[in-house]
């Protein structure tokens, strides 16, 4: 890295921190107005947008063609009419929605004259990086928006041409409501994102939005708080005093509804009681939908089941991101807690039982984002939440936890208004004491 | 490190993740009966920890003798029947405290029988290092047990016997309430530390109390998140429209009543058209409190001021934590904002002024934890805040922020309850529609 890229990088960063500033101060109004003629650019350059990712689209198709890029990227990559259209909705919703910036979450008098605020805030600056989908950067920018926070934000190489045309629409949309320069910067080389983390003095926040892979290397190389997950293992318990009927659907619909999403399971539990009953219903109806069950050889032998292949300890965690499952019969619901707070990733658990006890205690044991009763864990997801749209899943233990929409990248911060009280004076022997009364 | 060293650390992690587990479901009347019994259990056995802590403070003394310890160390380390009782009385009012775990934020009807709640829940296990004071540690298990976490405490070497005997009592008063074994642990060696540092998926939360050193090194060698701060750089600025009488008894104050505490100011940030008046004035007061004053030759020189020592760039970036402060003559509001926020370590930054408009813009952009007005930046603590206790100061952007008590250490989790539904039924062409209905 060149000294004169860091400080290029380093002044890229300085600018957002600025514009954050100014940003924190912008009105409700003026921030839906903004999101609205962000969705009107984006509609007016239609054509503008598709022809750009055409010449993207006909560069990754050589690269395909060459072996060096998956098919399945190109889909991804891919925009169209109805899917620019589905952004440009997406956006309006959001610019509808409501927001917390400047709501007082507590409201105390210290003392007579003194008093103490907890206000919602924007965080500042994040950095985001996704890849390929460049319908990711509307939706990642309208959020950012309607937050208050200013963005520094690092596309796919492949997906160049079509973000630089997005982004062009966006930031003249926000460039005529007034936005600072330097609120939002789209980046395009990997060395900038990694000369970015460094910058913990500038940025607040990162978002990495793509494979495990991309988010793991994120994790090790900042010491910036990171707001994503690398691994989703996900669990489904069926307890013995489970619905088997519903317990079958639900291993059917968590597994194979859509395997490469992070809130698919990868290990159904099953407890002993009713593994003689359950596990060839559960098995014959996977394989209906192609996948592979991984079981212990004790087990396999025990329920005496055919084709199916063998699981070892290393299978507990392993995210498949496919149609394998690896599936464990256990003795009681504590082993069955125990292995899920032991090897999933906190991400989305859950129980299939008709009582509510057991719920309870699963509920209360269960350290994970999610914890489930008798519902898909594929319902893990913003959009499915009601939060009209989602910037990850975080699978940390602190906030935000879960799926993280608008309300999860704000922050708050304490203001104090006195008329001049310092601390010596509830100090010492003749101290004045404090009030702590709470106001409505 | 051995092999059985981290074997042995590990086993311990895993035991207070087992207990974490268990404590999750405990009801409030346990934890605050647990609570009174080791109040209960530090009064009866005062003689005990009171001996156990004179061998310490004989040791130490020695050691001071040697030049191997500052005798400021003894001052820390030293119990007696006074600081003994107001640690009881604390545990006895954190014991009536309010705390959220259990509390609905969220009750969201996504369909017909598919209701999802958000939920207030402990973190799980919490890694709290500290130093010297014997009297932190009843503090610190009080705040891990009323809010349902179990701890991995660690404490100084110094306090080894102190610690020993203040942890036997409360352990034996939750071991009598049923707590899990386990549920805390008392630590010794720092390599146990430096491995927990290692063990993520254990340890939930690491809460570093003690010298900036400390705190930077833990922050510099883990992947879990530390809460604290590592630098506390507050921030005074004293604004044109200030009351200039009030802004010389804040700024003596918020620099002298305590320098060595992180919400003391290390900067005062003086408007240039109030400078002549105000700079004699605020250096004779704070001379008189012995505090040295720092100030850019050009403002020396300007102002005609005597006996003041010239600050360079490096001055802006320091805590002192002593009687030294720098100064500096800015030109404008926005100057003062960007010198706080581009050297300040989001800790607490105070504007004097009469005129809202200003404070407004000061508010909400300087991105610190607290943004005060017309008040001590010494009020930055926990106690003063009304929170009953403290865990910390957190500077970082994200929650918890700010003085952090009881209700900083919780968190959240979602609870989906459903009858079977699966996510296919919400996809595809005959897709059902969610209501996100939300509940009271």
């Amino acid at each position: 890295m060149s000294g004169s890229l860091l400080t290029q990088v380093q002044e890229r960063a300085r600018q957002a921190r600025l514009a954050a500033a100014q940003m924190a101060r912008q009105k409700k109004e003026k921030r839906t107005a903004a999101l609205l003629s962000m969705a009107d650019e984006l509609a007016k350059n239609e054509s503008v947008i598709l022809e750009a990712n055409k010449k993207d689209i006909s560069r990754a198709e050589a690269l395909v063609n060459e072996g060096k890029m998956q098919r399945s990227f190109l889909n991804r990559l891919h925009l169209d009419s109805a899917k620019l259209k589905s952004v440009i909705d997406g956006i309006r919703q959001i610019a509808q929605m409501n927001d917390e910036l400047g709501k007082t979450t507590l409201n105390r008098e210290l003392d007579d004259g003194l008093q103490l605020y907890r206000v919602i805030c924007p965080i500042g600056v994040i950095l985001v990086i996704f890849e390929s989908r460049p319908d990711a950067l509307p939706q990642i920018m309208s959020l950012l928006v309607k937050s208050g926070n200013a963005g520094l934000i690092k596309g796919g190489k492949e997906a160049e041409l079509s973000n630089r045309a997005i982004f062009d629409c966006l930031e003249k949309a926000l460039s005529a409501h007034g936005f600072p320069k330097g609120s939002f910067t789209l980046l395009t080389g990997r060395e900038e994102v990694a000369d970015l983390l460094k910058l913990d003095s500038y940025v607040d926040l990162v978002i990495p939005r793509g494979s495990n892979e991309l988010v793991r290397q994120i994790q090790e190389n900042t010491r910036i708080p990171v707001l994503g997950h690398a691994e989703g293992i996900c669990h489904l318990y069926v307890d013995e005093k489970a619905n088997l009927e519903m317990a079958v659907k639900l291993s059917v619909d968590s597994k194979a509804q859509y395997p490469a999403a992070c809130n698919a399971i990868e290990t159904l539990l099953v407890h002993r009681m009713i593994a003689d009953v359950f596990l060839p219903e559960v098995v014959a109806a996977l394989r209906e939908k192609h996948v592979e069950v991984r079981l212990e050889k004790s087990a396999i032998d025990s329920f005496n089941l055919k084709d199916v292949c063998t699981a070892d300890d290393t299978d507990w965690a392993t995210e498949y991101s496919n149609l394998t499952l690896s599936l464990k019969v256990v003795d009681s619901l504590d082993e069955a807690i125990d292995h899920i707070n032991t090897y999933g990733s906190g991400h989305t658990d859950c129980i299939v039982t008709e009582d509510e006890k057991t719920f309870d205690r699963f509920f209360a044991e269960v350290n994970s984002a999610g914890v489930y009763c008798n519902a898909s864990t594929r319902f893990a997801d913003g959009f499915r939440y009601g939060f009209g749209a989602e910037v990850g899943i975080s699978t940390g233990k602190l906030h935000p936890r879960g799926p993280v929409g608008v309300e999860g990248i704000v922050t708050y911060k304490y203001k104090l208004i006195g008329r001049g009280q310092t601390v010596a004076e509830y100090s010492g022997d003749n101290a004045r004491c404090f009030k702590h009364q709470d106001c409505q």
